[in-house]
């Protein structure tokens, strides 16, 4: 909720000033400590197959983020497990604060670090110099779009390590669509962000307002426990952990996650029928005749879900 | 649940003797390891602006109990955290048996220690002498009183450390009128005490019976985490955590806190909107006539909020 | 939920094989790493009043299985702390799938160990001269029956320590008739097993599947946490932990757990009233007639019981 | 090291202000928040069968002390492990500033408690009227005694919970004569400390100096990890841990230790002959003219034992 | 040291009883709850290439033990990491007696469960058929020859889970010659313990003596942190951690050990020339004429090394 | 130690390549995944009040680094927490291979993250474009000076997080003349190491090569534990933790510190004495004549130092 704030606390809290409502598209470069340009984010991302933003962030389509809305991270397993060098891509260990609802969206990520004066005047001063009053948790969530899911590394800090209260937990909702948020650190007002309905991922919760901290990067790459996230990574979360998907693999893992929800009913109707041990029936059935009602069962499926989302033969 | 104890059992337990009826209001002084006669209770809590019980503890008034039923641990933080010398009044981390239910109450406090017979043994004969047949649990238990919250240092005890099962639960809720319970330490029967509508605090759940320990203080300062809670303290606990709040600043926290909520809610009124950047509204609006707009709002909720409970004009 | 397994994933997992529909009751002696011959079986669980499975396993019977959905940890430990010698039947610190739901049944045990390649190449090769094509998780899973719960000591392991996805959860729930799962490791698609109606206790979840491990023991004495269960032993769960119980006192557990349902009943309502204090009436009544209105108030509800149960005059 | 306390620091700080250089063998009654006279001292150590010291703290004699230095927690187990009532007696997973060097000395207890400005405010002044400046750590380090060992329960504080830096554990060893220091709660200096010829004990190290907190006990009873410590416990420390044993068992503690020394002598020479399995000797040997052996062994030396501390027939 | 143990511990403890005499190569098949006879022993360690003891576990030559000294977990790790299926032969987190003492020989292999009086009767009974009067920790001790190590499986018990003090410490480095211990459990008398010459790796200190757990192993497979410890491995603890090396590797892991060491003799001697930069020598030279004195520099040192050990030809 | 690299893991491990012996002062902008130009580091460390190296890292001179092996974590704490916004430079919990050893340098930094093959592959393009073969641990290494400590941010990773071993701790020794390292992450051949006269400060130990991350900035603001270092800061690491001092409170720290310890010289002389309670003399003299002498002494040890040091009247 609402802090008012004394002038001791704002001295050493990421300070709440006034903003001039320009449009937050991108950074200018060099107005973080850690600065990636355009051109870096394009470059850093090469193998992204669909469009990007006007900042050079990566857009997985609207209608990848809809079927991914049936993920989960066994789903996403199965694909990024087989990718060498890509083994790197799960973070779990979250307070979850809506278990029930899936995760999707767009990475937007941020940076922080501990603070430390010296640094944090330069990087305020050239801030200033492109136009920004203040650089702030604020000035990350104002640059959010629809789709969007706020990634924050704030490298595990609990007390003075919240990102955000329910009020800029309900903007975010706004700004996002419901998009969502993942902090490796803590969010404040747990009562009220539990009636928002938004997913949110967070190590802590606590009643300091974010502070001792300074931001120090907006839409780099970051870390999240043992991951490395880019800008634009698709990121799913479920009851279990957050994945982040380079979006070269998204179409991969969805379409490999319809075979496996597939299969899955196909395994359960049959143990539903209470006359197979497990072996005969998964992983593969082991009798031919079961084998090719399997394969029917798959292509009749694929299909209909192809229609149902107005695909026509693109094949999987 | 019920504990049918055998003898070799009843030794290592606080034990569960008949008792004589008497009211208890108060212990006589020296009754206890610690004691904290009636004079020193209200030397220690001088600053206590409410009238108090019989035994000196500071009552805080049943219409502010209602008032705090609103509050949430960051409303609290914002003006406690600004008082020096009160930045240890925040207790977290622990299990919470109905995370939905605000716990709201004035603290009684009990401590124990771990059982050293030679000690126990002169306490318990000390009790005697007041008439007191057996010093354990339920003497404590047994002098609450409605709108209490009870709080208990268990040194964080697991094992043998269950202040109450649902039985001696149930007992509180009724005497309390449904106050509530802080244990630094366990319970037990968490499948009864989950059935039953009373907020309860606590670090662990263990089928063990309390035993092993002494009881060695009745409403002595105490410490809970990393606080130091005083009887007739306002105790405030949310899905978050619990706030000893001292008996001086309760009407500051809940007039500060009507500001809070009402700032909240403007604040998302205008975020709903979705015209505005987050900077613009949050912390406190830049455009002027914003800011007029929100002082506006404020003066007349405020007064709503007056006339609701009653009050005139005292402003704030 | 399924997992297409890539050549370089199966070698390092349980392979998944398929299987020749045997009869699996018991596997012959020999077949796994630490064997348990049914005189074994028998000769270590020789106190069991009760029928027994074919391979020896103990079975208690169905009508103590469905009075047992009504205890708690606290009214099993109130008779089996007196053992001497029982004092390791409970585990707790599990994460629990359905902590509204009761798990009751009789204990099926697997063991694993960390896989080391010239041993469990042994082991297939016993397995396989007794045709099991493969020693996995499934070897054990297709031997479940009805009332079963499978208790499974999987070291604690998380990554790749997942005994089953939501799959073989389902072919679980259906083969024990929701019997349950107890497993000292850790589990996968937590979201599929969340709408599944079978009461689970593991350690943790990820999203890996089982890999890195070897099946050593079915049905032989397992450790889960502090415990040593045995095969048949009668498990209880409830939102504390896991009670494993000796067959030769599931009987004797029962009928305390009546009176100390009973005393519950008695203890609360007298509480309700709100004229004594929790001393006068708990752990018993001090006044002499409050004592006779609970025995009679006792035998009355007992009598009820037994009625209800259909039995005749046994007492208890 | 010093500490030049700046304005601000000091503010926080148990505060190091000038003092009156009077005699502190005991604090007046009601000088600290938790009281306890001379006469409860006495009370409540009633079964100490030694002299006292002035405040009533029981003075285990210097002969036993120096036997005590013999002493290993094992050997302390065993008597106390019999006494009912006796088992919280023993503390570890203690940093231990030098584990080669015995611990042995009388317990001088000392308490903190979070700070909370309203309750310390009275304190001080109560202090203040019985001519004490300031209740601080070296209020209580001043009273120290040689033989002392200080006891501090700083409830496991690390940041701001250092009971001393090197400066005061230097002034410690000089006062005690090399007694030692245990504390629940950290030090500061460890490098300094580390080179200074006394052992501590205690839970972690910090650079920041004592702040925070309020000394609310002296020579009261105190908590240290799961025991209850009094005043004038006889305090052993070893590689392992730190045993509090009450006075009254203190004879017996260290003559059933002379017989389990004897024990390990000749049990380590048996088997140094390498011609006996250890079952043939320990416990106790079986043959009964080892046991015979064993026994003319003990008394043996039990008799030089004796001698050499010059006892006469006092038998065991 | 030694302990008097009263008859209320006895009963509780694993017995200390007298035992005749006998010759324990192996212990008769079926005297423990998890047997493993000698034919299963020798199969399950089909891969052995050495000679065996009269009880079927695996002998590695004393020549290789001598060796093994000079290896460190890392030259291990280089050859174990490349076996598909022994990635699991590597424990750690382990307290270190004697951190600057290489733990070296052949496992003996001890398992332990919680102590269950049904099931540890019936084991009992079993082996008092067999002469042996009490199954208990001296039992596996009492077997123990010459190179062997003490490995112990005991859950990760600490109070009560020590699997010897200093007596039998001392038993242990006569019997194996300065072997070893590794407990996946506790040892009391570190201060004993401390003194002796025999590396032992453990996971925590306490002071009680055995008790409450079950003896069910000897010599059968057992778990220790993560891995499977299989009778006979060649067992190497360095300052990290304990490797179980199966014998089938282990010339080969001391033949490439012979070659790192080299290749580490030559790097520091070549980088204390102060002329290269890293990448120039390390991991290989990356100039044709070091990598030709690289070459002949291991040449020579191998011939050497032959020599020194009375080889003839062998190479590697 | 040396590891003999299996194409297998090559794959998986930052590959140790050949290099062509270039001068590395500093990395081309853009060589690594977080660039930190000359221009840029000198910005952001524009109060760096001394010399600089060629690529813009502040110089903290030789002798002022010479006056820091006397520093200890408190004397620091004094100066650095009076500054507003620095008191994030401390961090401890780390192994500390050589306590007795104070480490003092200037940092070196270095960041890794979790590998991501898209990312890295980039980046190994564009460092291939620079004339760097590989980036890699060795890249930095390569890069030391004489008085440097190498400061890693390896995110705490424990298995595969082994920035160096042995051969390269030795490479580092010689390069940096005994300087340190700091990592937040592993080490491997920790026997080696122990004999390697440099301190160095990890989280952990382990067998494993480094492996599955990426270098991703050299020289760049890092995050240690709840630190930010920057290239240059003065490192000081003593028994407890590792403080980094931004250059520009080098000599207030320093100057402070000399007064410091020359209070704990007379101090500790004045308690040698014996005469005098710890109030009387500390934190400062209480009679204006000790007062006086205190003066008087540390005027006259503070002009020995200087002399000592060949200052002349440059005051404090």
């Amino acid at each position: 909720m609402f802090r008012r704030l004394s002038s001791s606390v704002a001295r050493r809290c990421v300070a709440a000033t006034a903003f001039a409502g320009a449009l937050f598209l991108a950074l200018p470069a060099n107005a973080q400590l850690q600065t990636f340009s355009k051109q870096e984010l394009i470059d850093y991302t090469t193998k992204n197959p669909f469009d990007r933003f006007a900042d050079g962030r990566p857009k997985v389509p609207d209608d990848l983020l809809q079927r991914a809305r049936e993920l989960s991270a066994e789903d996403i397993w199965g694909t990024l497990h087989e990718k060498e060098g890509f083994r790197n891509q799960y973070a779990d260990g979250f307070v979850i604060a809506h278990p029930d609802k899936v995760l999707v969206g767009r990475a937007f990520t941020v940076q922080f670090m501990p603070l430390r004066a010296d640094v944090d005047d330069v990087a305020q001063a050239k801030a200033k110099e492109h136009g920004i009053k203040h650089l702030m948790n604020q000035t990350a969530i104002d640059m959010l779009q629809p789709g969007d899911v706020l990634v924050v590394d704030m490298f595990g800090k609990k007390v003075d390590g919240t990102i955000v209260g329910d009020n800029l937990f309900y903007y975010i909702m706004v700004a996002t669509h419901k998009g969502g948020l993942v902090v490796d650190g803590s969010v404040r007002d747990l009562d009220g962000i539990s009636e928002i309905d938004m997913p949110a991922y967070f190590r802590a919760v606590d009643p300091t307002p974010i502070g001792n901290v300074m931001l120090t990067g907006i839409n780099v790459p970051i870390r999240i426990g043992g991951t490395t996230v880019m800008p634009g990574d698709l990121v799913v979360g479920d009851r279990e952990g957050v994945y982040f998907i380079p979006p070269q693999f998204a179409k991969e893992v969805l379409d490999h996650a319809d075979e496996i929800h597939i299969h899955d009913e196909w395994t359960k109707k049959k143990f539903a029928e209470g006359k197979y041990k497990s072996q005969e029936i998964y992983g593969s059935p082991s009798d031919p005749k079961l084998q090719q009602e399997y394969k029917d069962y798959l292509q009749k499926r694929l299909e209909e879900l192809r229609k149902q989302r107005g695909e026509k033969g693109q094949g999987q």
